[in-house]
Order: C-alpha cells, then sequence, then structure tokens
C-alpha cells in the first residue's frame, strides 16, 4: 500500500486525457511497440518510491533517435505527457504518470557507440546501465566511476544528476558528461557539447539537461568522460567508537585534501542489520569503507595517513584489502545495507532522505539527526557519502501505519530544515521530483524557481516532458 | 585602428537610443557614481578584442547588489542595454556597448566575504580579482587554480567560463563554482545553489549563468571551490627537438592519466620572442613547461614518469625548479609571451584563436594549423594548454594592412573548420562574444542555438542584459 501523493501534486493528478487517436497514431507507428496492456502499463508506473498514480495510458519502446522524435511529436501533437523510462530506480516518484500520458521506454536503445580510449571518452545510447557500460570499456583499461545504488541507465543518471560513492574523487555526472543528444519538446533532434575537454561555447545547455528530470528533453546519446583503471586500489574497513569519530575522520581527510575515492559511513545499526542478513560478523559499531586509487606509492601513502586520522579518533580494526575479491568482501557491507534493513523488517517501505552539506557542518547535521531519529523509535538504517556531506537516512515504515509515515516525513523535514540552516541542500543525488517541491522552494526561494518555471515554460510550452516533477507549473 | 564589426553584428548596432531620463534617473539615483564623461565611457566601451564600437552612454560604479539591482531596473523600465564591466579583458569583444546602454562598472565590488577554509570554500564579490582572492586566502593554505592569462574579475571568469593553465587538473570556472547571486533582467535578486559540494536540487541554474557572458543575468556575488596549496610542487621546463614530439609527450601524460597540473606549449618562435623580450637564454626549441603538485613522494613519481615519456620522444635540457623562486623564473616564459609576441611587431594588433580538441586529436589539429600559419608568412606566436587539447594562435597583424586582418580571420576560420571536424569546439575559454557567432552555428547547430535564444527570450524578454552578444536575436 502506497502513500497518496503530496498536496500539491493532486491538484496535478489526471487533469489530461490521452486521446484514442493518439495511441491509434502511436500503434501505427510502432506497431507491437506500442503496449497498452496493464501489466506493461503498471510495471512503467512506479518507480523505488513510496508513491503510486494510474499507471501510464501506454508504453513505447524506443530503438533509436528518430523513435522518440516521431514519439514525442506525436505526444505534442496531442498535447499528452511523455516520460522517458530507464531502469525504474528513481527514488522521487520521477516516472510517475501524475497527468497520465505515454511512457517512453529507453531500454532498447543500449548500445555502446563509439570507446574513444585514447581521448578517455566513450559515447553510449541512454539505456546502457552503469554496470553494462563499465563492462564494455573495461578491456581498455578504463573505468566509469559515477555508480548510484541501482544499475541505473545512463539516460536515468543524467536525467537526476546522480552520483555515489566515487564521488568525492570523481565528481557527479554534471562532472563527467561531455554532450548530449536531446528530443526537444517538440520532437527536435539537438546535439549540446563536443568531445573537447572544456568549451566556452554559448550557453551550457549539457549542464541545463544534466539534473532537469526529464522536463526539459529527451535524452538520447551521452557522451562521457573515462578514466584509466588506477595502477593500485586498496580498501579498507575502519570501525569507531562513536558517528561522531567517524564523522570527525572524515572531515580531517577531507581538508586535508586526501585524494580518497570512496569514504562511506555505516552506523552501528546497520552494521546489526548487514552482520543479520550477509552473516559478515563485522563489529557492530559506526564504520567507514574507504578505498585508495593511484599509484602504488601514492596508495600507500594515502592509506598511511587515514590510518593516522582514524586512529587520531578511536578508529581500530582497520581491515585492508588490495585484491579484488578481498574488496569485493569488504564492500558488501554497503552493497547489502538497502537489503538488509528491508529484511530487517519484513513488508515495510523506505523514505530515504538525501541531504548534503559543507564537509565542516556533517558532524552538527549528522549527530542531531540521529539523535531525532533514535528518540522518534522509528526503525531507520543510515548510510553516507560522507566524504561530500552526504548522507541517507532510509526510515523504515510499516505502510499500514500512517503514523509511522507521518513521523518519517516530520523526522524528513527536520533534517532538510537543518541541512538548509547549514547551507546544504535537500537532495544531493536523488533529485526533487514529486516527493520534494516544497524543500526546492525554501532552498532556493521562489526567484530561481521561478526562473526554472520559465525555462520549462519557454523550452516545453505544452508542459509534454514529465509534467508535474520538481515544481508544479 | 580597430576593425569594423562582423557583419551580423552591424544590424544590431545602435539600433537603442538611451534617453536622457534614464540618464537624469541614474544620476539621482547614483550621484558622482554614475560617469557620462567621454574618456570614463571610452574606457569601458572597450576591451583586449580587436573592434571597436561607440562607447556605453553612461557608466555606473556598482558598490552593492542593491546598487546593481536599481541600476538594471531602471534599465529594464527604460529598455536600455546593460553591459557589466570588470577587468576588461575580454578577448571576443564582450564589453562592447554594440546597441548603446550603459556599463555597470563592477570593480568597486571587490571584498572577499567569507573564507571558509574548514569547508574549502570562499564567497567573494564578482569585483575581486583572481590574484586578489589568491592573496586572501593564502594565509588559510589554500588556493584558487583557475588563472586565465589577464588578472580578471571573478565575476568575469564565471561570464566567460574561464579557464587557465591549471584547468587540466583543477577543471575550469564550470567545476569550481559552487554557488551565484544573479540579478536578473527585471533586476530581480536570486541565488543558485549552495555550499554543499553537491547537489541535484532543480536546473543547474549556476552552470546556465557560467558562460552566459552577461546575456542572462549579472552576477553580484560567486562562491567557489578551494583546494590546499599543495604539500610539494614542483615545475620544469624541457625542449623537444618538434612541435610533434611535444604535443605526442603530452598525449602520453594524459592518456596515462598522470595528475599533471599544468603542461603548456610554446613553440619555437615564440621561445625567441620571449629570449628577446625577457633576455632568458632558453633553446630556442619547442618547450613544454610542467608542474606537479601533491605530496613528495607523489611528485617525484609523477615527475619520473614524465621524464621518461619525454626521452621517449627526444625531450631534453629538463630543467626543474622547487621552490618558488625558480619557478617564477621557469614560468616567466610562458607569462611574458603574449607581451614578448606584442613587441616583435611595435604597433600590431592580436587575432587570438582558441580551438580545443579530444587529446588524440591534438597532434593533427595543431601541426596542420602551424603549417598553414608558416605557409601564410604572417608572424604569429603560439602557446597552448595542450594537456586540454586548447591552443592560442596569436596572429600578429598590421592594423594598417587589412589584408594581414583578412588572411588572419581566413587562417582562424580554417583552424576552426579543423577542430570541428575533430569533434573540438571553436572556443576553450574565451567564449563568443562578437567574434564566433558563426562558429558558435557551426559547432552547435541551428537548433540548440535556437534553444539558446529561447531561453534568453524567456529569461530576458526586453533583450537589455549584454545583447547583440553569442547570437543576434
Amino acid at each position: 500500500m502506497n502513500a497518496p501523493l503530496p498536496d500539491p501534486l493532486l491538484a496535478d493528478l489526471r487533469q489530461r486525457e490521452t486521446p484514442a487517436a493518439l495511441i491509434d497514431a502511436l500503434k501505427a507507428r510502432f506497431a507491437g511497440r506500442c503496449a497498452t496492456a496493464l501489466a506493461v502499463r503498471e510495471q512503467h508506473g512506479r518507480d523505488e518510491s513510496s508513491f503510486t498514480a494510474p499507471p501510464p495510458d501506454a508504453v513505447v519502446f524506443a530503438q533509436s533517435t528518430q523513435d522518440v522524435r516521431d514519439a514525442v511529436a506525436l505526444a505534442s501533437q496531442y498535447d499528452v505527457p511523455v516520460i522517458a523510462f530507464g531502469a525504474g530506480s528513481s527514488l522521487e516518484g520521477h516516472l510517475l504518470a501524475v497527468q497520465g500520458g505515454i511512457s517512453l521506454d529507453m531500454n532498447r536503445m543500449n548500445r555502446v557507440l563509439a570507446i574513444n580510449a585514447d581521448d578517455l571518452t566513450v559515447t553510449a545510447q541512454p539505456g546502457v546501465t552503469r554496470k553494462q557500460l563499465n563492462e564494455a570499456v573495461k578491456s581498455c583499461g578504463l573505468f566509469f566511476p559515477i555508480d548510484p545504488g541501482a544499475d541505473a541507465t545512463l539516460g536515468g543518471m543524467c536525467a537526476t544528476r546522480a552520483s555515489g560513492t566515487n564521488a568525492v574523487r570523481y565528481g557527479t555526472m554534471r562532472d563527467n558528461v561531455l554532450a548530449l543528444e536531446i528530443v526537444t519538446a517538440s520532437g527536435e533532434g539537438i546535439r549540446t557539447g563536443t568531445r573537447a575537454k572544456k568549451s566556452a561555447a554559448g550557453y551550457d545547455l549539457t549542464r541545463l539537461m544534466i539534473g532537469s528530470e526529464g522536463t526539459l528533453g529527451v535524452i538520447t546519446e551521452v557522451t562521457l568522460k573515462l578514466y584509466p583503471l588506477p595502477e593500485a586500489i586498496s580498501a579498507a574497513i575502519c570501525s569507531f567508537p562513536s558517528i561522531e569519530a567517524a564523522v570527525r575522520t572524515t572531515i580531517e581527510i577531507i581538508q586535508l585534501g586526501v585524494p580518497i575515492a570512496r569514504v562511506e559511513l555505516i552506523d552501528a545499526n546497520t552494521v546489526r542489520m548487514v552482520n543479520v542478513h550477509s552473516k559478515l560478523g563485522l563489529r557492530e559499531e559506526p564504520m567507514l569503507l574507504m578505498e585508495f586509487h593511484g599509484s602504488p606509492g601514492g596508495v600507500k601513502e594515502q592509506a598511511e595517513l587515514v590510518q593516522e586520522l582514524a586512529s587520531g579518533h578511536g578508529g581500530q580494526a582497520f581491515e585492508w584489502a588490495s585484491t579484488p575479491e578481498e574488496r569485493t568482501r569488504l564492500w558488501t557491507a554497503r552493497h547489502n545495507a538497502y537489503f538488509a534493513a528491508i529484511q530487517s523488517k519484513p513488508g515495510c517501505r523506505v523514505i530515504a532522505t538525501d541531504t548534503c552539506v559543507p564537509i565542516s557542518r556533517l558532524a552538527d547535521c549528522l549527530l542531531e539527526s540521529v539523535a531525532e531519529a533514535d528518540a522518534s523509535g522509528l526503525a531507520y538504517f543510515l548510510v553516507g557519502h560522507v566524504g561530500d556531506g552526504n548522507f541517507h537516512f532510509g526510515y523504515l515504515i510499516d505502510p499500514a501505519k500512517p503514523e509511522e509515515r507521518a513521523l518519517a516525513e516530520t523526522l524528513n523535514h527536520q533534517l532538510v530544515a537543518r541541512a538548509l540552516r547549514l547551507e546544504g541542500t535537500c537532495t544531493g543525488e536523488h533529485g526533487i521530483g514529486l516527493h520534494k517541491m516544497d524543500f526546492l522552494l525554501s532552498e532556493s526561494g521562489d526567484g530561481a524557481v521561478a526562473m526554472m518555471r520559465t525555462i520549462k515554460r519557454a523550452l516545453d510550452p505544452k508542459n509534454i516532458l514529465n509534467p508535474g516533477k520538481i515544481f508544479t507549473l
């Protein structure tokens, strides 16, 4: 049982009809690749958020940019919403057809088009997933570092400005996309950016599209930066007497400019869940999971410095891993945290937070929020890309108990208010979607959101591209 | 004697009148800080480009965001252009009042507002220059790496998406601005971004403003990333038997992922000019100037690897510098190249190119262009941020000889066409301004430029913010 939509969305819900003539036109154009079976529509009408809406009225499976152009042009002709659909792993309701319309499934556009190893770039279709991409470029000695929790598609990762565990060193999608091909609201194809590493040629349309959540264009091709696989990689876990000790260690690592590749926090409570789930036998104390990339000498230097910093805060039980197999074992705790948490409370739903604050504010923001969550009595897990000042509470709610949802939302509101007071953001990497519109207003102010709306109206005057997300018009 | 404006601009020239009532209103509001003396207007009506236009009709010296809001609101009321003015170091005519209007001098807004050393961020007014900023943060052990040739203002650097010699490691203004305060075309103040390191909160208005060349808003405050001063810095110069050898070395450095902080090319011809100008006694051969940042061990490792790569291409006469004084001496050649070149041909003007290509295409792009320039007989200098695939020819033209300007423009066109064929950009860091509008169309295509125009019209419906730049409306 999922939740009703937030208030502002209710007004936008199903104001629009999908005329039968559009469905007929789509079937004429796409034949079997336009599906109207309920099961297919329902599968495209939900994501990993805790909201529900009626499913889209049809699903079109795109195989080419021309398919996308034609589908969007038809939708435009009939004033009907179009929602691009990738892995379906949005946490914020991005994929819900709150105003009806059609879902445009991009998963069959899944070819890696060109690996330019000499330039450290790759061009791919938007339905390629991050794991697929990394498989494809591995033999060239390259990798793409952005790793949201899910095996998301590149198109979806662009649309939400995704990041993940490696962002502390390699940046986010914002920093790693060189060029895009986009289909506009009128069904026209345009290209933004080039394969050059930098450019000052006109407005940064690439960055405008990254994070626009499908509301300004449909991404049909992406060109990304790649990185040489590090000569040496070393991973470590370290236990701390308190969350504060782990966080203080992280802050020092960042402030000293250590080029750490990953530094992830897991709280004791979550370690406990992971131990139950994956039989890891880890010390049930707050833990940092770290990874170092570089030359053998550089990795050793980083590791020694970090170990010294951690020891200064009571860090102990350092466990190191240098082979891929050992690293995988250490990272199991982090990767399984979500599933372990869900299994700890059968039938629960997760309400995930995503605040991100300047690194010096991390301890304040995190410790007060932990105290608040503990006092509430609600079950939760806590993981964090703490090197970026970004962390996630996952409140585990029983969907049959509205008071648990209300409590989780209250905690989330308090956390966001705290993060904004500390000069941070309501969302480090999940996006606004349906869930954070009010937070966006609080964070950016009426004037900035009005500017976003003005851009949306100018580029999508019929409001057909994923309408009702980020803001209501 | 400067040049007439490019054709498309002639249409935009002086279509608009600045009513006396606006000047009166500005004088009433700003008193002595609104100047109409010809000398002041002329000083604000030119930049480092080779174009001229009539000066602005008035200059307002802003001291606060409120000043900017009021000046823009008045200009909006009277439909009159406003051009924000910083260091005046644009190379592309950004500051020319091609449609008349007022110049808004931002240089008195030159306070560093907050150094958050613990977060590696700084917030400053837009009139702060990059050298001033680095002086201000030095005592905290921090620095800001973006270094265009001129001592530009932060506002101007944002507006043109500037970069410089350190971009190969630290990125450009695109990558290093966290947040902005902007005055919109209606005179409203808005804020974009926060001090958090990453965010997925709505459209990336910060990146939309970066590189918009004053056409979408006036920047009144910037929040930037800072970096810890490296524990060790080492610089080196190395001579090569040919430009190709220097470029091939650079390509290998980048492809191997060496985190080099600077790698700059100077051709033999330019070394000769610098020797004459600065009495450096350098070998008059193509030269790479490099800098390595990191721990002592890391710097040593990088330097050894690079020396090995260079030797493989016949690089020799390595000269190393580790103290600040020695480094300054080595970098003199790079810093003085522009002035040395100008002095080599008294009375000349410079037409600077700014192409940037994927690193694997650098040799092709550069070598063909050198051959072409040599064959033309026109004097030039050649320097390059070659680690980014970005380089600058400076064609030295006698302004009394129209055929020299025509020849330089022909060479520039051929170079840009070549760079675009090689999947690069017409401008790595100087921007479009007045000079590259046709190139922007060739590079981005009609559809993308139409999207830029749509955004401009939506955000500045009266076309008062630096009109006639990037594109004509």
